[in-house]
C-alpha cells in the first residue's frame, strides 16, 4: 500500500488574515525512495510569524514562497524509511519539513539534522523552547544583546514562544525582567508561572503608564520581536545607551504599514541589532543548556497544538488574534 | 554708550517651514557684568537641523525652547568684556550663545569654551568642519560605525556640513565613499571637489538604481543624516551585518509623519547606533585631526554664510530646502 502525501500549496497571497481558500490542498503517492535518500513522517510544524512574511511578495531574508509552491515550514518528524547509512527508522529529525505529510531529502543535506535522543523532552518542545524558538532567545540575550544581573529586561510577545524563554533567560541570568502581553490571563502566567518580577498588558488602557511604573529605573535590554508603537513605548523608556535585540517586528507582518521612527534612537542613543537565529549555524551551546535548564525544571515550556495539516492555513491567524500562548505547532501525524 | 542687545523669543511653535512671525524681535540694554562674569559678541551662529527640533514640544534628547524664551543656538564669538582672570579681551568662546548680538556666562559654565589660537582657520570653520559638524562625522566614523579600507561607506545629506566631512573622513580612512545629495551641482561638487567615488542625485528620477549600481558590492556602513525613503534605500542594499552610524532623521524634522521600517535591520542584519555629539566631552582629539587635516588641503570646509540676527527664523528654513551647501552659518556681527 503506498503512502499518501498531502501538500498545502500557496494558491493566492493572503491579505491579513489567512484563509483556506489561499492554499490548494493536494494529494499525491510518496515516490520510492532513490540511493541515499530518507523519507520523514512529518510529526509536528512549527507555526512561526515568519511563515506570515514567507507568503507574501516583498524584500526579506529568504525568498518569498512561490504561487503553486508547498508552503515552506521549519518542523519535526521521524524517519519511516532510509536508504542511507547516516539515517535509520525511528530518528528524530527537524527541517524545512514544509506544510506536508510527508518529506523526503538526501542525507547529508543540510536543511534536515537528527536530534540526539532527549529523553523527558517532548517532540514539540524540542522545536519550541528547547529548539529555533528558545536558541532565538538564547543567543539574543548573550551575543547580540548580553543582559546582566540587576539590568532591566524588557520582553515584548512575553507568553510568545521566544518571548517566554527570553524572559526565564533574563531571570537565569539575574536581570528584573518585565514582560508585555495581551491580557490579564497571559500577564498572570508569565508572573505566576514563567517568574517574570511584572508584566504590562497592553490591551489595557493606561498600558504606557503602567510600563513607566514596572521600569523605573529606565529599560537596558529590550528583547524585541513586535516593533510599532509598543516598540517605540519601550524604547522611549530605555536608558542612555540601552541595546535592542530585534528579532521580529510581527506588527507588521500581515501587511500593516510601517510606522517606525528612528528619532528615538538618537534621543536615548540606543543600539538596535538585527538577527536572525538561522544564523548561528553551530546552536549546540544554546541548546544543550536551555535542556538542561528544561530538566532542572528552571525552563518552563509551553506549546498550543493545534491539529490537522487541512487547518493549517487558519492555524496561523492564532499568532496574530492572541488565542495562542508560547510556541504554536501544528500535529500533523495523529500518532506522534 | 551702552549695549543693545538684540533677542529673537519664540513666540509660537512653527508648522512646517519657519516665520519671522513665530519670533518676536526685542531688544534691551545689555547689563553691566558681575564680578566673574564675561561678555561675548556673537560672531557667528550654527544653524542646525537640531534647531527645528528644539522649537518643537515633542520628546527630544534637550527640553523644547519654552515659548518666550530666546531661541536656543550653538555659536562662536568673542570676548568684549571680562571681570574673570580665566577670560581676556579677544578670546574666541564658542558655547550656546543662542540667537542673540551679545550672551553673558559665568566663568566656569561648562558651555562655553575658549578655543586655542588656531591660525588661518576662519571662525564658521571652526564650528563646521572643524568644530561641532566635524566632530559629529568625526566620531561616526571612528567611534560609532568605524570604517576601514576597502569598504563601502554611503554618506546621505552629502553636501551638508556633516555629511561633507564625514565623506572625507572617509576617504582619508580609505573607504570607497558615495554621497547622496540633492541635485546636479551638488552631486558634481561632492566628486570633484571633495574627492567622492560616486555621488547618488535623489532628485532624479532613477535614484535608487543609481544608488544599486554605485555600490556594487554593497555598503558596509551608513553614515546617516536623513531618515525615511532615502535611509531605507540604503539599508536594503547593506551587505549582511552592515553598521549605521544614526546622527539624525531630518526628514522628520519639519513635522513629517515617520513612516520608518525596522524590519530591514533583520533581513540585513544591520547594526543601528543612534549618537549624539554632546555626548564626547572630550574633543580634543577630533579637532586636532580635522584642523590637522584642514591645514594640510585634505579636508575642505565650505560654509554658505547668511547674514543678520533679525533674518535667523528665514534662514533657518534654507536646510530644508536645500539652498545652502556645508555649515549654514548667520553672521551676527557684521565685523566678525
Amino acid at each position: 500500500m503506498s503512502l499518501i502525501n498531502r501538500q498545502q500549496l500557496l494558491k493566492h497571497r493572503p491579505e491579513g488574515a489567512v484563509r483556506s481558500e489561499d492554499f490548494d490542498l493536494v494529494e499525491q503517492p510518496v515516490p520510492d525512495l532513490k540511493e541515499g535518500e530518507v523519507l520523514v513522517r512529518v510529526a509536528y510544524l512549527a507555526m512561526d510569524p515568519t511563515l506570515r512574511v514567507w507568503m507574501r511578495d516583498i524584500p526579506q531574508y529568504m525568498p518569498p514562497v512561490a504561487i503553486g509552491e508547498v508552503m515552506r515550514c521549519h518542523g519535526i518528524g521521524r524517519v519511516v524509511q532510509s536508504r542511507s547509512s547516516q539515517f535509520g527508522v525511528g530518528d528524530v529529525v527537524q527541517g524545512m519539513m514544509n506544510w506536508q505529510d510527508y518529506v523526503i531529502f538526501p542525507a547529508g543535506d543540510p536543511d534536515f539534522v537528527r536530534l540526539p535522543p532527549e529523553p523527558g523532552i517532548p517532540l514539540p518542545t524540542l522545536i519550541g523552547a528547547c529548539g529555533m524558538s528558545g536558541v532565538t532567545a538564547y543567543y539574543g540575550l548573550t551575543d547580540i544583546a548580553p543582559v546582566s544581573p540587576g539590568e532591566t529586561l524588557v520582553v515584548s510577545s512575553a507568553a510568545g514562544s521566544v518571548g517566554a524563554v527570553a524572559g526565564q533567560i533574563g531571570k537565569i541570568r539575574g536581570a528584573r525582567v518585565v514582560g508585555i502581553a495581551g491580557g490579564p490571563e497571559k500577564c498572570r502566567y508569565i508572573v505566576e508561572e514563567l517568574g517574570f518580577d511584572a508584566a504590562v498588558d497592553y490591551k489595557s488602557e493606561n498600558w504606557k503608564e503602567s510600563l513607566l511604573k514596572a521600569t523605573p529605573d529606565g529599560i537596558h535590554v529590550d528583547f524585541e520581536a513586535v516593533g510599532g508603537e509598543i516598540m517605540h513605548a519601550v524604547m522611549s523608556n530605555m536608558v542612555l545607551g540601552g541595546r535592542v535585540a530585534l528579532c521580529g517586528v510581527i506588527s507588521t507582518y500581515e501587511g500593516a504599514k510601517p510606522s517606525d521612527d528612528f528619532s528615538v534612537l538618537i534621543i536615548r542613543r540606543l543600539t538596535v541589532h538585527g538577527f536572525l537565529v538561522g544564523d548561528y549555524k553551530k546552536t549546540n551551546e544554546a541548546v544543550d543548556a536551555l535542556s538542561g535548564w528544561f530538566r532542572e525544571g528552571r525552563l518552563k515550556a509551553q506549546e498550543t497544538v493545534a491539529e490537522g495539516l487541512e487547518n493549517a492555513p487558519v492555524v496561523l491567524n492564532r499568532l496574530f488574534d492572541g488565542s495562542h500562548r508560547g510556541k504554536l505547532v501544528l500535529q500533523v501525524d495523529p500518532q506522534a
